[in-house]
Formats: C-alpha cells, sequence, structure tokens
C-alpha cells in the first residue's frame, strides 16, 4: 500500500530495507510458515513467547531515513515498534499487534574510538560482542556483558538501561553512557551526542531513553565510556552449604578483594544440574555437589598483585569454613568454562522447554527465601516438571527466577503471578531489575512505582510522545498510557 | 502578613522556623545592616556575588512541614528557592528577587546507614563533611569529596550533581544515588526512595532532579551508595614543564595505577602562587617553581602493592622525564598538605578579592589553550591587575577558569564573556561541568545544548510546576521559562 511505498522511498528505494507481508492478512506467528514466514524473525521473540502480526518491517541505514520514517508514521499516526537484536525478556522488542517495526540492524557502524579519553560513538545497531572486539583491539573494554552480547545490540541495550555481568565494577549504563543521538516520534532528531564526562547544562534528558525501552524516542548513536581493559582477569568458583554462607562470601570479597572484585555471581543446584543436562561438554566443577555455587571474578593490573589477593581471600574463607569447596581457573579455558557454567543457565532453560522469566531485586540478605517459598508453593499442585531456579547477580542484589516447565500453561502462571510481584513489594523490591517491563509487566509496574510516580511517567510520554505510536502497549499500565495520549 | 502566620504554622508554631524582615521593605544588601540583616545569610551568595531580597526564610524539620510550606506557596502562587549549603557558585540557591527560600538545614537527619548493603539515607539538610564521618566510622566512605564539604548539604549535592575529587574513582552522582524522596511545586510527595542497585521499572524519574537546581521539585531524602573506604591512600605531587606533559602523566597513570588511581587533578604556577601568597602556613611544595601541578591520589586495599604500583610509576615518569620533580606524602599530615595546595585555590582566590569563575569541559589534550588564549586577551587591556588562573579535574576533563581582580566591572566581564563561551561551543564543550547553571548561566544554556533540547526541558518544567514557582530565573532561559508556563 501507500505506507509501504513510501518507506520504501525512505530507505532510498533499497529493496532489502522492507520485509512486507506477501498476504493481505498477516498471520506470522511461532508455527507459520508460507506469508508471514519472512516477518516472524521480527514478529517473535527469542522466546516464543510474544507473537506480533505486523506486515511490516523497516531497515533504515541512517538517521535521515529513520526519520523520514518517523515523521511519516506520525503524520499518519502509524504505531512502531523500535527493534534491536531480539533479544529481550519481557516482549518489550516484538509488535503486540500490527505496528511497524522498526529495525535498526543495519544501523551499524562503529563511528569512533578514542583511545586517549576512553570513548567510543557507535550506531545503535552495533552488536555488543563486535564493539567489544573492536575496542580490544585498542586495549580497551565495554563497561557491559551479558549473556546475549553476541546478538543484542547497543540500542537496545542503552534502551533497557542493561545491567549484565559488570555492573558491579562499572555501574550502571547511566553513567557509562556520555551521550545519544535519537530520534524523537514525530521524526525530529534530538542531538544529545556528546563525549564529555561531566555536562551540567540544564536537565539530563538523555537519561530518560536510557531504559525507556523506546517508548519516548528512538536511540539512534550512542557515546559510550570504554575503559581501559583489565590485564590481568582471574575467575574462582565456590561451592557453598546454604545461601547465608554465599552472602558471608560477598562481605569477604568486598573487603578482601576490594577494587579487583569485578564480578560476584551466584547459581542454586538447581540451575547447576539442568546446564548438566542440556548442554554438552559441561562437567560438574567440584567433586561433590553443593547446593549452591558462586562465581567471583577479579580483574587488576598486576598479575602478582591480583594473586596475591586472592590467595589471602582463598586462605581466609577455607578458614572460616564459609565455602565447602572452590577451585581457581588455572588458565583462560578452565576460567572460561567455569564462567560458562554461570551464563549458560539461560541457553539451558531454553533448551529445556517453557521458562517463566523473572528479574528481581531484593534485599540481598533475604534473596533466595523467593525461591524455597516459590518451590513449596508449586511443589503440592504441580510436581517434579515444574522446576523453580534461582541464579543471578548476587553482588547487585538482582535475582534471576526462573521457573522451568514443559508448556505455558495459565494454571501455572496464575499460581506465580501476582504472587511473585506481591512478595517483591513487600520487600520494597524492584519487578524488574534489569529486564525492563516491556508487555510482560506493563500492568505491574504498580508494584515497584507509586501512583504518583507512574502518573508523572505519563506526564514524560506525552511531552515526547503526545500521540502514543512509540512502542504502544509498552511500559506504561493501559490507563496512564491512555491518559497520557493528547486528543488530536 | 497572612503568608507568614501560615508558614509558623507549618513549622509547629517554632519561631526559630520562619526568618522574617522586620521592615515592611526588604533592604538586604552585602552592606545592608539592620532591618535585612537576619535575612542576608539567606539572600547573598558566599562570594557576595548575588543579591537577592526576600522577605522570609522558611525552616522546616520534616517532609510534612515542607508539603505544608509548598502546598501554601502553589495555592498563592508564591515562588520559592530552594536553599541548602549556600556554598554554590553560580546563584542557583538565591533568591533573585523576592523568592521565598526554603532552607533545608534543619533537615539534617542521618535516617540510616546500611552496612552489609554501604547503602545510607539521610535528609537533605545533612552536611556532606558530617555524613563522611559518620559512614567513615563504619569503614565506608561517600563516592563524593569537595572544597565546599563542611558547609554543602547532601540536598544540594544532590540538586546540583556536585562533581568534585571522586568522581574519577566513583563516577557521578546518577550512579551513587539510589534513591530520593522530593517534594513537588504543589506540595505533594514523590516517593523514590529506594536503596536497590538495580530497578528498571519505567523511566528513572530520579534522574530529572539531580542536578535540576531546585526547579523541579525539592529534594528531601537521598538513598546514596556508601562504599568500602579505602584501607590504604597515597598522594603525590608532581611538578611539569608544560600542560602536555600533563596530559601525557595521565594517560601513564590510567595505565599504571590501574584500578587504585582515584584522583588526578592539575593547576598551574599562578594558582599556586596565589594560595602561597594569600593562605599562612602553605609553602612551595617543590624545590624549584614549576609551570604545571599535579597531584595524583591512589587509593587500594593492601598498602604494600599500592606502593609497589606507585614506585613503578614513579620510576617510568621520571626515566620518561615526563615530570620535572616529585614528592609523595610521607605521612598523612604531609599528604594532606599536598591536597590541601589544591583544594584551597578557590578559598585563596576569594580573599584575594573578587572572581569571575567558569566551569567548563572540554577535551583533555587542549583543555589549558583556552587559558592562554583569554590570558592573550585580558593582558593587553587590564594589565597585570587581572590573572587567569587554570585549575581543575584533569581526569574528568573539567577546567576550573578562574579570573581574580579587585572588582566586578563591566568592562572585566564583557571581555570574557561571551568569549569563553562560544569558544566552548566551538569545541563542543560544557559551559558548566559541575557547577550547574543557576542564573549566572541561564541564558547561556544555548551554548552546550541545542534548541529542541531546551525545548524539552521546558516541557519537564511544564509537567513539574505548572505555575514555575520553584526557582524561577534559574536554568532555564526566560523564553523557554515563559513557553513553560500554562496559563491560569
Amino acid at each position: 500500500d501507500d505506507d509501504v511505498r513510501h518507506f520504501v522511498r525512505c530507505v532510498g528505494g533499497d529493496a532489502a530495507g522492507v520485509v512486507v507481508s506477501t498476504s493481505a492478512t498477516a498471520t506470522s506467528s511461532k508455527a507459520a510458515d508460507g506469508a508471514g514466514a519472512a516477518l516472524d524473525k521480527y514478529n517473535v521473540d527469542w522466546m516464543g513467547k510474544y507473537h506480533g502480526r505486523s506486515r511490516v518491517a523497516v531497515l533504515p541505514k541512517t538517521t535521515d531515513e529513520l526519520c523520514a520514517i518517523m515523521s511519516r508514521c506520525h503524520a499518519r499516526n502509524l504505531a512502531v515498534v523500535p527493534q534491536g537484536g531480539n533479544t529481550g525478556l519481557v516482549g518489550g522488542g516484538v509488535p503486540a499487534h500490527d505496528e511497524v517495526v522498526v529495525n535498526l540492524g543495519r544501523m551499524n557502524a562503529i563511528v569512533s574510538i578514542d583511545e586517549d579519553a576512553g570513548v567510543s560513538v557507535v550506531e545503535a545497531g552495533v552488536v555488543l560482542e563486535e564493539l567489544e572486539s573492536a575496542v580490544r583491539a585498542r586495549g580497551m573494554t565495554v563497561p557491559l556483558d551479558l549473556g546475549a552480547k553476541g546478538k543484542c545490540q547497543m540500542g537496545g541495550c542503552v534502551s533497557t538501561n542493561a545491567g549484565g555481568l559488570r555492573l558491579l565494577r562499572y555501574g550502571s549504563l547511566r553513567g557509562s553512557v556520555l551521550g545519544l543521538e535519537v530520534v524523537l516520534a514525530n521524526g525530529e532528531v534530538l542531538d544529545l551526542l556528546r563525549t564529555l564526562r561531566k555536562d551540567n547544562t540544564g536537565y539530563d534528558l538523555k537519561q530518560l531513553f536510557i531504559g525507556a525501552e523506546g517508548t519516548l524516542g528512538i536511540v539512534t548513536k550512542i557515546a559510550i565510556l570504554t575503559p581501559r581493559a583489565p590485564t590481568n582477569v582471574n575467575v574462582a568458583l565456590f561451592g557453598l552449604d546454604s545461601f547465608a554462607s554465599c552472602v558471608e562470601l560477598l562481605k569477604l570479597a568486598r573487603g578482601r578483594l576490594g577494587e579487583i572484585l569485578s564480578a560476584f555471581e551466584f547459581f542454586d543446584r538447581e540451575s547447576l544440574d539442568l546446564v548438566l543436562e542440556q548442554l554438552k561438554g559441561t562437567q560438574d566443577p567440584l567433586a561433590k555437589p553443593c547446593p549452591f555455587y558462586v562465581v567471583v571474578e577479579t580483574s587488576g593490573s598486576v598479575k602478582s598483585h591480583d594473586n596475591a589477593k586472592l590467595q589471602a581471600f582463598l586462605k581466609i574463607v577455607k578458614n572460616k569454613r564459609v565455602i565447602v569447596d572452590g577451585v581457581v581457573g588455572k588458565d583462560e579455558k578452565h576460567a572460561f568454562a567455569l564462567w560458562t557454567l554461570r551464563e549458560r543457565i539461560s541457553v539451558a532453560l531454553k533448551y529445556a522447554g517453557a521458562v517463566y522469566k523473572y528479574d528481581i531485586s531484593l534485599p540481598t540478605a533475604r534473596m533466595y527465601n523467593l525461591v524455597t517459598t516459590l518451590r513449596a508453593r508449586l511443589a503440592p499442585k504441580f510436581g517434579s516438571g515444574v522446576k523453580v531456579l534461582g541464579y543471578g547477580h548476587l553482588g547487585d542484589g538482582n535475582l534471576h527466577l526462573n521457573i522451568s516447565c514443559a508448556e505455558y500453561t495459565d494454571a501455572l502462571e496464575s499460581a506465580i503471578e501476582p504472587f511473585v510481584y506481591e512478595y517483591t513489594r513487600e520487600e520494597r523490591g524492584s519487578v524488574s531489575a534489569e529486564h525492563g517491563l516491556g508487555i510482560m509487566k506493563a500492568e505491574e509496574i504498580i508494584y515497584s512505582k507509586d501512583a504518583k510516580a507512574v502518573e508523572l511517567m505519563g506526564a514524560m510520554k506525552r511531552a515526547l510522545d503526545p500521540r502514543g505510536i512509540l512502542n504502544p502497549y509498552k511500559v506504561l499500565p493501559a490507563a496512564t498510557r491512555a491518559a497520557a495520549l493528547i486528543p488530536m
């Protein structure tokens, strides 16, 4: 139709830039083949949990092209889903219905890498791992690392305020992102692309777009701190008797490893069992099974200093019997294998079947109670076919609670929700520590934010996207979204 | 009058909570005594540069009291200036005309210090140094340190997004502040006071108030990361031949001192001369005068490791002849004396007379060019009575440019401005790296932000303070402020 022809003009007549359903009524779904199949990769999330029915995906190559696309969508009141690597966990990056998909994957240039200043500028579609490789070659690193690094794109990382494995060391993207270029709902460009470490001239508008999941604007370019890479990395894996011991270990690690502690991750035996079962080449890291495991990573600049600190730490935790057993990665390959056990839990879960994923912030010391409480709640009704797994970023108070099962059922879902959210509210935690809200938790925001805060978010939405065309049905609850719309 | 009687009721009838001018027409000024004198400390900034004419200062003791005050001001359309320790440098914390001063100094409770989580919660009026003492006693530190620490208050620090001496190590307050309680323009409370490290549920509204200089709401409580204090701190002072050598030293420090580098400050000989001249008990730190000086601080957890890294660094910078001379603080007292030379420049400037202060972000390598360029510009007209000094946070790309003179004159001011701002815009820098805009630079925001960004800031102002009663005349340019007002 007219819009599609316009989009083709927007991307310079490049046929690869517009993917259209060949049937009049798009029927894309997990099972679909034929007409909607070409659009499936844009319509369906990687877990196969959320199925949109968009009839067109547009892939601009430049900011100008995107401006032209958005200008058209704004004028015609067409809803838009900005999409990155489609590795999200809350359905934020796929259409809810028939929104136009704007996929940033072809805006994938690394614009500049400034070694002296330790700052890189990239387009939104650059894959995290590609940026990491590019800056590593210059002795730098990206202050963000996560399981999806091979596929997730920087624009998506910024838009979800991705946390990941290095947050403990480098802090959140709110500090690491120095500047952004954003295309607004009406197709205008907001140029906040500076590479300054400090700038206190007015409100820090870029913060609005970090973590907004594409509901306030489309991030097109990013200036991000890329600090000097540590020259010496050690990885140790510990087996522990109880979650309380994991917390004690964290306290000792903070004190004894000080400035070189760069990751502190935990997982339970149930998680490890699933990895060993689902993933070839993995093996039990310690002689005897333990109920809990912790991966500690140190990163420093002088090998002998790091080793000395780690050895002193090991001595103390052994003497104090905080750990049952432990192993230090003896070389890079071994260290990688230890890390893999933690990092690949999420992949093992996917192989094992359906999975309900929750990403919760809780007071560190009581974090695991949610796992045991939920087990006790589900076991009588659902038996051993439903497994409750706990793992995550213990150093950041972030629990990844996963319920693995054969298939998604209403009975199971209603046994989990809203229980998990109510539990989290009681603890004054967050129902989404790092995954965002997307479509999955848009209504659940009330468990973490009070009514006044949600109302103000509506005001921000109204100010930036008065027609509500940007990633509708996501992040904000329906009532707030409706209130945010300015009547035309 | 009626409003004053109401304010007295708001603070529970406590006479100390409301300071009123005893004369009908307030005439507070630097020189004033008599009627307006009691209000001078609220009306005049610490530099004596900005003089308000407020007739009343209110000092609430609780959030509820402040809500009642704001509710009255909103209903009666009375303008309000939130005020902390009054240590600002851009006139952001004193009235421009006759606004009601709301001073947070009596809301000064440390609410909680959680040693395990490394998080403290404080009221806005807590003085930075008091918080530092309180957490130090528990082995923690505040991720913020600056010259005004003995007087500046936490609410003001957050509202100006204060940077200071430790930003290089701990990053900006945007990462360290975990939660805020804010009283909005209409007297409602916005409760964003969480102590979570990670929370991705909707837009991060607290970022709006960090650095907004009290124009969007009044910060009343703060949850802030208070990390484990380093057990071992070293300070070294270097003399260098050129600014290029300072930059080379920074590069080497980043590489060689790695994870323990905690501050990298520079000052020029002109700055040191002023300190030696104005401040008793100070002395030249090195045998021969040098044109540039750098203070390097390291903070780590194992003394022998830190010393070894520092010695290796010293050896390299001597061998490479990057430095002319250097000295390492041999004990705490000596280290403090070295730090003092950098930290007290600002005090020396105040003793020396009038001073024009500029706080600029620039590309690190070219930062000092602004100082030499301005010297060349001013010298022919103003001679040696006008001194141009350069110092600041070299590790953060932040130059404090100061022009010391006998008195403020229009001729001198117009020789400096807008030149300094235009220069900064050319370099794509920031006209306010860490001091904020206040009343001094409200119009100058255009040198750092484009028109679209300023327009959006106006939209934020409109959403949060539709009547424009919060800290008027500050941060936003007059045209934007006017456009932000919603007609009543």
